[in-house]
């Protein structure tokens, strides 16, 4: 893997860092590629069991490289057809692996940038951050999934303000229209992220796999269909070491000791 | 049917109460079955223009009996494949028949209590009610719709926050985030739940009925598929005498005396 | 084309402005026809960038033509079948034309008016405008795509508040449950107005196209099928000349010219 993208792993957790801070850590090729492997290999890993998403430097994504864009003006079907392939397979990674991944945004997120954070289950943002879809003042329509999460998280009337009119907004005003789900001080974000981030990791993570499914595939589904699949993951859930020991400690009154499995 | 849940008809209105209080009406089994047969009984009955659900003591319904659970562990697969039949049942009873469902809840609604709740039509609640589905903190994944309502009700990233953190949450924010509808002083829930109930069952109930299966199931439907069912409904409803009566009563300035034919 | 409604082109920009302020701009056969015709006019020509949809006199819409419907109460169902195709024209076109429509809204907006300003794409309100469904009042069910509209902008529980109830609310109250975009103060609407549609026409008309089609169409699909039709739409975009002069606008930090090509 080039280093354009970052992973570690400690307790479980798997961290992903953009990794061209000098670069605003747009989206290139090479992170393309790099990303895409990142988010293979997490989902691959079963003893991952939370993924968190973070940007070095100033930001965590400023959207596609604009600079290579304009040497390649004339060839982009050509570019866009080598690039898109790895943008659909992360983003399809990051909202299908059997593990929550944890988004946490600071400095400006912008373009393919709100894509990647909204196929991620959970935002957190620092409240200094500024967002905007940026498309449409480039003359494009969007990729990496923003058309199919925007719409789904703020409503199509939202949705389209924001895409026709790449307003750039505030982190208070993103949480208010549903868009992520934490707001923190700017100093604050390192601790709180981990927080977050190590109660996922210590979570049921059977169930939170079968959760993750469910919520995420809900939109294919009607009520009875829904019915169904709840039906299999609550039969798998129930017969685990995890359900024993969450039923055990609701009763003992104490925190219960999960191990995912 | 057992005395688990009580129905009392009453001006066209049923009232269906969860009544195991000394169980924080927790669901088990009896309840299960007495819950399915009594919304059978009401979708059934013609006379009934509006349902009414509430749970008898100190709150609505804890959720699952954890204490069955607890003498159940190593045979769950077994105990699931009996209760679960039930539960889509009920749910879909509840999304489908053909007049309005209000949950009126207080106290605490937790687990599957969540889902119930979730799958009426409107929710009435007491400003001290407390709300968590509560099932990731069991090491368990939801039953009884929760993860088919909730992403359509509060959007993905907090349906995800809810189910993965298990977090307890008061009556206002179930308001804001489009969980419920109206949130009353505790005092008042019983008068104010009255006062919407008696509404629903003098109102227009063969249009209410259209409007009711209109928005339940239009996540199933294209725009176009969408407008003719509404063609049709609004054909149905157009040949109604309460529509007669409705126009009527608009040209005189009058309150319109709906039949409910 | 009858004078119901007016159209009027200017700068690229389409105006269609309701044109029964003695009736309140109800919605009569007239205004069925010449409305579709309209939506039809606009849809088909290449030269309009935006479309802007308003009312002449004291309101939006005040709903359907109850006198109408008072005089043919025995033969209802005749009269729907002969309306019903233009409504369904109409609201089709307005959500699939390749540009975007914006709802100027002031005084009231009922019953039908909902719909119409409903399947805008965005929406500008007065702070004194005034909203309901009005259909339950009436005894009878919505058309016009409300039953569509209402649950994926505002959720199904509000949703079947505002069917079953009738409610009459405010502007800022539409705003909060997302069902709008902007509220002004009356006095300053036009020059607000004007100023947005302004904004559409002068944008990406390209891109706008392909992200209203995506952003309108993707309740209809599973995350992977719009991640394919984002790829078609932003593989078109990179090729236009609009994109050309996005990127080298951004890199010499001014402002884009975009020619809608």
């Amino acid at each position: 893997m080039n280093q354009t993208i970052l992973l570690e792993i400690n307790n479980s957790i798997a961290t992903l860092s953009f990794n061209r801070p000098q670069a605003m850590n747009s989206y290139n090729l090479e992170l393309a590629q790099a990303f895409a492997e990142a988010t293979e290999t997490v989902k691959n890993d079963p003893t991952i069991r939370a993924v968190l998403l973070r940007g070095n430097g100033a930001m965590f994504m400023a959207g596609g490289d604009i600079q290579f864009f304009s040497q390649h003006l004339d060839e982009m079907a050509d570019q866009v057809s080598v690039m898109m392939p790895y943008v659909k397979q992360t983003v399809l990674n990051l909202q299908t692996m059997s593990k929550p991944v944890l988004a946490s945004v600071h400095g400006s997120v912008a373009g393919i940038g709100m894509s990647f954070m909204a196929a991620c289950d959970l935002v957190i943002a620092a409240d200094t951050t500024k967002f905007t879809l940026a498309y449409g003042a480039l003359g494009i329509s969007p990729d990496g999934g923003a058309s199919y999460f925007l719409p789904r998280l703020v409503g199509t009337k939202k949705a389209m303000q924001l895409a026709l009119f790449s307003e750039l907004f505030d982190a208070q005003t993103a949480q208010e229209m549903g868009l992520i789900n934490w707001v923190v001080p700017e100093a604050e974000l390192n601790t709180q992220t981990e927080k977050y981030a190590q109660k996922l990791a210590k979570g049921a993570s059977l169930a939170f796999a079968e959760m993750k499914q469910l919520i995420n595939q809900t939109g294919d589904n009607s009520l009875s269909e829904q019915l169904e699949l709840e039906e299999k993951s609550f039969t798998k859930c129930a017969q685990s070491d995890d359900f024993k020991e969450g039923v055990r400690a609701f009763l003992a009154k104490r925190k219960a000791e999960f191990k995912g499995l």
